[in-house]
């Protein structure tokens, strides 16, 4: 079993198309001279995530094959949409909502279960361009938790909703529900056993239990960032416990002109450090690219804390940075290449 | 009827007994050589507020007197803690608890009811020397709702909690609980009428609606920072609304040499704008003073948002900042010359 530790990994040196936000600097410009891009129309980039904290040995090889393949379906699908256009909102529900549908990720149906045997969902969006957010925390029977936090955005004057008020939403504006049991997949209730024949509570050094979350950020030819994350949160969690993802500032976060960020980990440590504005905060106040920003805030101030996870994120210049501290953490992305990525380990 | 407009308040310059974060940079080593303080105790304060928004013409004489005396009698418990070498949150505590059982205020007794005309309460603390928070939403018949929040944050090892779940921590934890009844006064049921009749949706521009809710920011005698809010909420608000008082870096902010914040205010854009992180992001990543920073924030970024409402804050030399940019924000503080001082508008 290879030993979990913590790792530097600004960027997947290793894999092609990938580049930072300091080699942005001056690659933008050279490609405008050039007349690759023009002045008007931003690189186009969408990263996806799927969550950190899997290890090696918990992962088949066939396993590993499936989880690749849906990573690969939904960057391509959200990659489609800034193609045609798109806005970079959309891109990033397009991608959250085929790993929300797919049983391998903690989200939508496969999401982990509560210490009640239930599938407690959180999700939310933001748009760089407006400010604009909306999240939504504990909700239940909502097939795309991602598309009611957006409406949170769009149909409310709020942006956070919880519960029974925000399932309510979803039934008024018509938004797709599913059986209680549609969520719950045969290897997640297993994987609750495990837990409770575990602890009572959780065992804080059982990393694959605590992890796991999708998320997405894009930049579209407008120029325009956003962000957006849906998780089912913790396994054999207590009813009620929310974490990182429906936070705006912790979990997600854009600002055009600066980065979108989506964040997966451990929740409470998210929370705590107001881990994805401070990216945001490094780059605007301190002058930091994004990579050293999101290299900062990973790997030396919650690797600190011994807080576990990483994230993925976007500046306006469509540099791409995607730090963890974990095991590994499911990621894919397409930037000015137009080829898909996908890792999942230090490639 | 008085104008509502954006009035800068750095500080209640008029007020005795108010220092800004720069006057405090050379009056602290002043003290200091001249034996006032000595060099390991740190000059106690407490800032605490009762909501901002209030508009002069809605406060009657008596009704303003009874605020004050309610203000006076919260800050001067909250103070006799750090008096007593307590520690900032329990001072924190002490004196949101007060204002929580006020039906003057909006959180706990006498909180704003929601559309369904419940009282849906949201609180949460946090400690500058751990880091450590705790938070609520959408709680009910909790008679301490950032007493829960504290219950969070020291028996869970989460951070935030909601409904039902956040409510059966409580029953385990022996916190009092009130009738459903006992938070409802004449006065919010009144008022909910109003917003009723008013609009099927709120008034945007009613901002006496929107705002209240209480708060605290300590430093206590050994360096610690710490900050607390509780909330009802928004009046005739959609079940399941959360506002920012129960998000960390929202509503809420600590961190030991840096600041502790507390916000009040229209907490959709305190939501989107991180702002309780926002003033610490400025202070350590961009050199601010805690003024500057808080100013900043409220007076400039909030205001061409017109995003409206104010923060309490304190720095790690006791320095204070209390910007809002509505009509009035009920506040008090006890500083180093441990007199208590109230004030509602531009005093």
């Amino acid at each position: 079993m290879k030993k979990a530790g913590y790792r530097k990994t600004r960027l997947d040196a290793a894999a092609p198309g990938v580049h930072d936000a300091r080699m942005k600097a001056w690659l933008f410009p050279l490609l405008l001279c050039c007349g690759f891009v023009s002045a008007d129309e931003s690189p186009i980039t969408l990263v996806i995530h799927g969550g950190a904290g899997v290890g090696r040995e918990s992962l088949t090889p066939d396993k590993e094959k499936q989880c690749r393949q849906v990573l690969e379906q939904a960057v391509r699908a959200g990659h489609a949409v800034l193609v045609k256009d798109g806005a970079a909102l959309e891109a990033v529900q397009t991608a959250v909502m085929i790993l929300e549908d797919s049983p391998l990720f903690n989200a939508g149906r496969g999401a982990v279960l509560t210490g009640a045997g239930t599938a407690e969902l959180d999700a939310s969006v933001m748009e760089g361009r407006t400010g604009q957010a909306g999240a939504v925390a504990g909700v239940q029977g909502v097939r795309h938790p991602i598309q009611l936090a957006e409406m949170v955005m769009r149909k409310t004057p709020h942006v956070l909703m919880i519960g029974r008020g925000a399932e309510e939403l979803a039934r008024a504006e018509g938004l797709r529900f599913e059986d209680l049991d549609w969520f719950i997949t045969p290897e997640q209730v297993a994987r609750l056993e495990r837990a409770r024949k575990k602890s009572a509570a959780l065992d804080d050094n059982d990393f694959s239990l605590r992890m796991g979350t999708v998320g997405a950020v894009a930049l579209d030819r407008q120029g325009n960032l956003a962000a957006g994350t849906s998780t089912g949160g913790l396994v054999n969690k207590r009813s009620g416990r929310v974490g990182d993802s429906p936070v705006i500032g912790a979990g997600t976060y854009a600002e055009n002109g600066v980065c979108a960020v989506s964040c997966t980990g451990h929740g409470e440590f998210f929370i705590r450090n107001v881990v994805a504005y401070d990216v945001a905060a490094r780059m605007k106040y301190g002058g930091a690219s994004l990579a050293d920003a999101a290299e900062a805030v990973i790997n030396e101030k919650l690797k600190k804390l011994e807080g576990r996870g990483g994230l993925i994120s976007v500046d306006a210049r469509g540099g791409i940075a995607m730090p963890f501290n974990s095991d590994g953490m499911f990621r894919a992305w397409i930037g000015p290449d137009n080829v898909p990525h996908v890792a999942i380990f230090q490639d």
